[in-house]
């Protein structure tokens, strides 16, 4: 086991109608004044967004608001969120929706500290600071409630880069599985694909055979599976969003990797390039890249890949693993190659050299210069 | 799943030689004087006690010290070393050893703000601060350097009782494998069982089939069989005690109870009234009343003991399952019947008293009167 730290301060209160208690949160946490920052309006639309101003204002909490946040969240927002927080004095943001929400909530708690474009925080500018975090989440995929980073994507370079630091550790996470019923298949689909990526990458590329990790990842990979398939028939059975939305947290708030060796993030990377030159869902992104690395990646990892295939397909070799992993992203609907999304092979050179630029960033671009990633593409054709 | 609060800001140092940064990690948390509280003296013939003091000399940090920490640490203990930080003006503890030091740190810790004796905290008197916690591990067991509580013998009443507060989370826990490689083989074995208790317990009383939950506890239970089978063999392997340390703490630091509905720590409220009376040591303790109790117990929950049975042992049934656990206690070397660690038939009935009087403390003595604890402990002898 590789020597490690942990530290997840993140206070998280899970269960039915707990949203209805953010002003009081707030209230102990000292907070007066919040940024609310939202998508595209369906808080609106099915009452979430009454509920929780009325809780603010029963706890005399004054609210400013920045909505209208996409999927893939943008800089652009951010730094007119963050003149937002600033100009209303915001001493705390307040995030209600999905990662692409969460995200712009942490990049603005930091950005409106530093009072700079947070693209900066990309060129090298290190996060010393950010306001007080609070999230109340109405998807469960990406875990953001309970880690430290966030991925913004750059219309203007067409780049997505992820970035983390200690002081992006949410507050306070309020998870109420019922908020996530209206979640439909599809974007449920591309959730299991995220939460299932954020241990795989770990899994498949670890180098010294953990034993407690590598059982709490297969315990997610199953959780995350039969939860699925109940969710895909059932959309409002409360037990399975609730595994469901656990298992996305515990899967990346930095619980099952510690010790592991070697993990690093190749599917990320790709997808980042994906997904900033097509627009596609993350987790769709991720169903067509996942299959295509692994494919090409397996023979350096053996032994986890045939755990993979063993202990969660009950088949013998790593191949077998691979392709039920794949055959299961297409049962629950996810795309597993370019075309199933509509992208074109003339998109794929562009694709290729924005993951080479997230994986210089992330310092893997020795092990995946720009022809490895190629490669693995044409995998995904 | 039923609602949960999470929230566990203690930071883990882990890996070798990690002791060695203590004083710069009091440091970084502005402390610049404190209380140290070892055990019977083995800090001292091994080194670490001049590791640690060099560390906190070099980094300027002022210590006092409070040494001679029984296993079933004491009020007696608490109380002078409250004296003595209140005397030296501690701002910190730093507790070097296992469970019993590090419960005594943490009592110390709130004991020493509120000014009055730590039985008070057992009379209803709530803790409202403590002293910031720090610990150096050296036996890996109680997950005490984790979660938010500690457990006490009062010899003048002949009780002891555990209690809980949010402000007994540890700042910072340094876990370093090696400093457990001189932890004897029967020491290791109460210690397995100790663990496998943390997660049993709520395994075996849960009414709502978790998911998730299920799998981590599985896999930490996996996990500690495992390497406790390599370390009895060999006790300097690194990562079987590496593996065993953060099983241990991942036991009890809340994650594997959250959601879980029906929990109860019968276990533990037997072995309290046990070892109060018998001074035998906790984990050993406990490998008697583990499979007393589940014989007595396992028809209220043939689902869960049958999931024991199938998925640790490879068998079908309950039974088979209970056998198998009581027979894998003996096969490490864990006295599983009363005799087997020299208690008499005599004494069974101030066990019960006692181990009553601790169900009464956490609200468990309508479930279990004295009667049924009379018929679990006889199943023990």
């Amino acid at each position: 086991m590789v020597d490690f730290m942990y530290n997840n301060p993140t206070e998280i209160i899970f269960g039915k109608d707990k949203e209805n208690g953010i002003g009081e949160v707030l209230k102990r946490n000292s907070i007066s004044r919040v940024l609310m920052i939202y998508g595209g309006g369906s808080i609106k639309r099915n009452g979430l967004y009454d509920r929780v101003t009325t809780s603010l204002s029963n706890a005399g909490i004054e609210w400013d608001e920045y909505g209208g946040i996409k999927s893939n969240p943008r800089v652009s927002d951010v730094d007119k969120a963050s003149e937002a927080a600033r100009g209303f004095n915001a001493e705390a943001v307040l995030s209600v929706g999905g990662g692409s929400v969460m995200d712009t909530g942490k990049a603005v708690a930091a950005a409106t500290i530093a009072g700079c474009p947070v693209w900066d925080f990309f060129q090298g500018k290190p996060i010393r600071e950010a306001l007080p975090i609070f999230n109340i989440v109405t998807i469960a995929a990406t875990a953001s409630e309970m880690n430290a980073g966030f991925v913004l994507s750059n219309k203007a370079t067409g780049e997505k880069f992820g970035i983390g630091s200690p002081f992006l550790h949410p507050r306070v996470s309020i998870l109420n599985p019922v908020l996530t019923y209206s979640v439909s298949k599809d974007y449920t689909a591309y959730s299991a694909v995220d939460i299932l990526s954020h241990v795989l990458e770990g899994y498949l590329t670890c180098t010294n055979e953990p034993v407690l990790m590598n059982y709490f990842v297969e315990g997610i990979i199953k959780t995350v599976i039969e939860s699925t398939e109940i969710i895909l028939q059932e959309p409002e059975n409360y037990k399975a969003r609730a595994e469901f939305m656990w298992a996305a947290t515990m899967a990346l708030n930095g619980t099952t990797k510690r010790g592991v060796e070697g993990v690093s993030s190749p599917n990320h990377m790709i997808e980042h390039g994906l997904s900033a030159v097509t627009d596609i869902a993350h987790g769709a992104g991720l169903a067509i890249v996942i299959p295509a690395w692994a494919k090409w990646y397996y023979k350096n990892n053996i032994p986890q890949f045939e755990r993979l295939a063993r202990i969660i397909f009950k088949k013998q070799t790593a191949e077998e693993g691979i392709i039920d992993l794949e055959s299961w992203f297409k049962k629950i609907g996810a795309p597993t190659r370019l075309s199933d999304a509509g992208i074109k092979e003339n998109q794929l050179d562009s694709i290729v050299e924005k993951a080479y630029l997230q994986g210089a960033f992330w310092g893997m671009d020795k092990d995946y210069p720009m022809e490895a990633i190629k490669t693995i593409m044409q995998e995904a054709i």
